[in-house]
């Protein structure tokens, strides 16, 4: 397979240099660019960093001691690797911890269930609360559930995600995101969802969840897949069905925290930069291996890569590592403030990319730019063409995850899309572990991110253009 | 599907009529076996039986008093079905309670890993007990460790159990059947494994382990896979690796539960029976679905269908769901013991075959017979091969599970063998819950162990010669 493919790119470097004439892109940029995508899939790099993250590190609950240790972690490697610079920006976030959480079916047959609390969610009062269970089929019927009829009662949100892909999660992901609003109004003392996940392991999903201004705030929980399934077919047997839930999550005073990013400073235009980002934070209940130590790892392999690589790009590369993403995009949010209103530098993030989807392999690179640039960005995209990324001919992107709050800011951005996996069955669970990580798949994308990153932030073009 | 299959039946029963004249197996006998397969293939009863069980009472740890649900809820149901006769025969066993298990590793990196205590295992000793990891590759590695040579130390065996079949099953369950007593006579102060099992989730597989006479008893766990691999490159890295472990497991004063056996009486020579089983009882972290749920529903629906189908068998069919199998076959030692000793009638067991074997579709039978019945089994086998089921030119079987017990103690027995599964994914784990029964694999089986107990049963054979 090696073979095929550098004979693949050979033939496709030697094409190129016919049609690049007149481009933008280079014939001596995509050399160079090839030469670091090369060098990236023969090292082991990007394997190595996710190892040494989850290993050393564990999981990244944004505010806590663990956070601290995976930035100092993250400052520690980059300098290292010789970034030109590498430092910190303060992020004041929401601190949570998560405590206990425990669920048992009382009634009509005892069963304990695995349970875990959505982030943010309040505790129990005192010694639990047991309640008879009123199951809504998905979060539209709980919406409109009449007040008050849901006093006494614990609501329950019984809809199984459709599918494995992002869509289905969005949409069963209204219960665990608003369905503590939904349920508070109409009386309840508590809302359990089924998870928002596609597999059927008895490891719930944890998650964000929000709270409303004038609205009691209610414990949220999720139960496993095989757990909500139990719970399904007592309820099908028709006897009213009695849960005592026991959970001591609480909130305590914001605290600051940090954006960590490292630089390869750009030899022409140094203060303008191309952002290439993932998100540092992650869930407690694993380390972290696909959300997101994968984008880590891409990202921080990828400036390496490009460091090695010898030559400086003419503007900076900024591998960005956002704070708190999990509690709701806090650290990128943040970074959009800070850089209007204290810096006034906003505009000098030229371009981003994140990565923030797990271990699938890159299939495609969709733009989201200038329509005069637009054309620039195609001629990147051609240079993944012999990688298997085709480049959509759509120009709507505006950014992944935390890189979404800086495209709706107004910085043009490029989505990397790619090839379907099982992400959802492990999103947010005890089984987000390193096991899970394709190497290879992570390799090939810190290619594409280093040779994006250094063509991005050399050639000679403004996206916002 | 269903159409072919039942084309497939006629022509099979049509050839068999022709070739079946001198048989024991007699055509009327054939029709009637095969009216009670089609039956069962149509009925939802394995089905409905299964998710009673796994929704109504959960696991069944022996001797606990979820156990004595599952018992009563077993009776209940044989005798609401209509069997002749529904009793218990009483079983001493061990008494062990799971406690609570954690284990953090303290040094060189903080992180916290998922384990559960193996089954019969001593506690740590109050406040828990903090040592060095030595590592082991496999149990034999673990053997060979000179006296004295882990004092003060916690032994790790690391070896993952290869592909998802009995025999890698088998050898890699030494360590977690007797890796105690090679560490502790190493000096060792615990031991923990990685989870028998073929899953790559932080649901660690718990199983039965044994202390020997004059060897120090000391606290035995395993680790997820995940942790496991977690832990594995950690100690790659080369510095000391600690952890804390503390668990509160504990055996207390054997107590009495029940074998539970429901028969239809044979018209004959009711004293004589052929057996067939399953075991009631399971571990505690799921509802025991796979293991052995499916046996249970398999062997009450068999039941229900022969006394459904109007034809009593000339001597008396027993389905017989075993105590305590997960201890160690406590159920099945007993049956013998009480059988030969108390009521001399062990001979009467004339014949018997269990399930505990998951989800599988049964796509064999292999006999273990007297040299002359074996034609006799074998006529029966090729009633099952447009089942899909084939006949074994071996006569080897001495009983599966429990019934190895019984098969060893002299009893004729034939095993039922089965497609490939991913059965050891969830053997033992929280992850043993309804979801993942194959609902048609079972119905197909309850249909061949209907056919198979009647014919049995009826033909005039005595499977000992």
């Amino acid at each position: 397979m090696k073979k095929l493919t550098m004979m693949a790119l050979a033939g496709a470097m030697i094409s190129f240099t016919a049609s690049a004439q007149d481009s933008a892109v280079t014939d001596d940029m995509i050399e160079h660019a090839n030469m670091l995508g090369q060098n990236a899939l023969k090292s082991s790099l990007t394997e190595d960093i996710i190892t040494s993250l989850t290993t050393e590190v564990g999981h990244r609950l944004a505010g806590t001691a663990n956070d601290k240790k995976g930035r100092e972690w993250a400052m520690a490697k980059m300098l290292a690797m010789g970034y030109d610079r590498v430092w910190e920006e303060p992020v004041t976030i929401p601190l949570w911890h998560r405590g206990s959480a425990s669920v048992r079916i009382t009634a009509p047959y005892q069963q304990n269930m695995a349970i875990v609390a959505l982030g943010n969610s309040v505790r129990t009062p005192e010694g639990g609360l047991t309640a008879e269970v009123a199951q809504f089929d998905e979060y539209k019927d709980l919406v409109a559930a009449a007040p008050n009829s849901l006093n006494g009662k614990i609501a329950y949100v019984s809809l199984r995600m459709d599918g494995s892909g992002l869509k289905g999660y969005g949409y069963a992901g209204q219960a665990r995101r608003n369905g503590s609003v939904a349920a508070a109004k109409a009386g309840a003392s508590a809302i359990i969802i089924r998870s928002i996940g596609s597999d059927d392991n008895r490891t719930p999903h944890t998650g964000s969840m929000n709270y409303a201004e004038g609205v009691t705030q209610i414990p949220a929980a999720a139960i496993s897949n095989p757990d909500a399934d139990l719970l399904d077919n007592m309820l099908k047997y028709g006897e009213p069905v009695t849960i005592e839930l026991n959970m001591t999550s609480h909130s305590h005073d914001p605290v600051v925290t940090y954006n960590v990013l490292g630089e390869i400073t750009g030899t022409e235009e140094p203060e303008k930069a191309v952002m290439i980002g993932a998100h540092l934070d992650s869930w407690d209940l694993a380390t972290g291996a696909l959300d997101d130590g994968t984008g880590v790892s891409i990202m921080m392999s990828a400036g390496k890569h490009i460091i090695d690589g010898g030559i400086k790009p003419k503007r900076s590369i900024r591998v960005m590592l956002f704070a708190a993403e999990e509690e709701g995009l806090y650290g990128a949010h943040e970074y959009v403030r800070a850089h209007k209103e204290d810096h006034n530098d906003f505009g000098n993030t030229i371009l981003g990319a994140e990565w923030d989807s797990g271990t699938g392999r890159i299939i495609n690179i969709a733009p989201g730019v200038g329509p005069t640039s637009l054309n620039v960005v195609r001629e990147m995209g051609a240079v993944f063409a012999p990688y298997g990324v085709s480049t959509l001919m759509t120009n709507t992107a505006k950014g992944q995850s935390d890189m979404s709050a800086l495209g709706n800011a107004g910085m043009p951005a490029v989505n990397f899309g790619m090839e379907p996996t099982n992400y959802f069955d492990f999103h947010h669970t005890p089984n987000d572990t390193l096991d899970k990580v394709d190497m290879p798949a992570i390799t090939h994308n810190a290619a594409i991110y280093a040779m994006f990153a250094w063509m991005a932030a050399t050639v000679d073009v403004d996206y916002q253009k």
